[in-house]
């Protein structure tokens, strides 16, 4: 598996407990959507969560997220979540990405992950082994 | 407020997020609200679960449940959750509920509720002042 | 009930359905209470949305929405919403809403929700006598 | 891809969407993964949900469910999820599921799902050809 590129796409199904009565993805799914990708990528990176969290004490969380809605996704519909990391701070992540049917994009988001420390909650620098690894794939 | 009655309700009201492209409250909601009614009633009792998680290192977490689903519920509909205990095991607390709206049953459900330590996650013997307080509101 | 003031607040209370394995609110389920508080304000304005969805065929959809998270919360914490409606576009509604513990400000967001046509979801002008009623609250 | 099989399995990995603050996958959020499974069963088996409530005028509605929790699960856990079909009445069908992790059974259920027409929600028997199918991967 190359991990060296400068992207990320899942796959994700959409099923009923993601839905509305308005017949469409509940908005605030796709905050649950843009996480699994985030995540899947940073396993694949090497930097699984639970991991970091038990032996590193650090947690990614987010600070800030902005979601652009376009075109609404429907019950058994595919949609692809093409991640990108376009910003790498001190101790934040800032990560783009696209939620996409076949043919179309359905939403847009930009999302700051803070690296904190697991009992305090705050704000820790990224450790550069984690860094170097980040920056690797940094668009 | 008295507390010593052996019987708990809590009203809902049925937001977008809890409904589906059915048009109906999705049935894995349901554990939701069942779970928001009895967590009021424990915290009514003295028993806030996130003191109980620090102080007695305790988590009250489901072993069994079993729901039957009668009638659906729509978006904007109120709720009513009524709450029972009805059994007191060594280590395990039986809620029996019911959903219901203005006029009609919408499900009902039987929880089977174990105490466990938090840390190894074991069933642990209800404390013997857990266990009064319990007594006193059982069916 | 004086439903003309130019702020509403709604009280959440945090449930173990809301939080994750992190200990805290997971980020996504904001959108559920600042969805939650839209809603009961928009119900307390006459604006009732299955209503609105059955006799106007429109429906509030979520166009864009930005969320700073400042401090999080946790299990059991009781959580106020504050909302402002801050913009009446043509066909599109800008909300400004914080979530605040006792002392401090949990996160803060703005949402612009469009109204569409329930059959099409296409964008449709605001009906007058809604823009009337928002326009009395809007700051 | 041979779909006759009496048997189906989903693997499904554990985000933080699903952990709560006690460190596990919430207790309904099982419900979700048993529906993702037989959904994603029934799609393999030509009935997909959206089509069948579109084309046909029926939606597969929950019944009954009874979830026995036997070892929790945590954050980057891979669960698999078996289903079996073991009954298929006039109007209904019964899914026997379990969860399980690399080495042990976390929960297991049994769900009585009804076929309802999509307009008045009331049940309708199963149509011939669905019924075919199903009794085809019956255990």
């Amino acid at each position: 598996m190359d991990t060296s590129t400068a992207a990320h796409t899942l796959t994700i199904r959409v099923y009923y407990e993601d839905t509305d009565a308005g017949g469409i993805v509940y908005y605030a799914n796709y905050m649950k959507y843009f996480e699994r990708a985030r995540t899947e990528w940073l396993r694949n990176l090497g930097l699984g969560q639970r991991q970091l969290a038990h032996k590193q004490k650090i947690l990614f969380v987010v600070k800030k997220c902005q979601v652009d809605y376009v075109k609404p996704a429907r019950l058994d519909d595919l949609i692809h979540i093409h991640s990108h990391i376009t910003h790498i701070g001190a101790a934040s992540i800032v990560f783009t990405q696209q939620a996409q049917d076949q043919e179309q994009m359905l939403c847009q988001s930009q999302t700051v992950v803070a690296c904190v420390d697991s009992e305090t909650m705050r704000p820790t620098k990224l450790d550069p082994m984690i860094r170097a690894i980040l920056e690797k794939v940094k668009v």
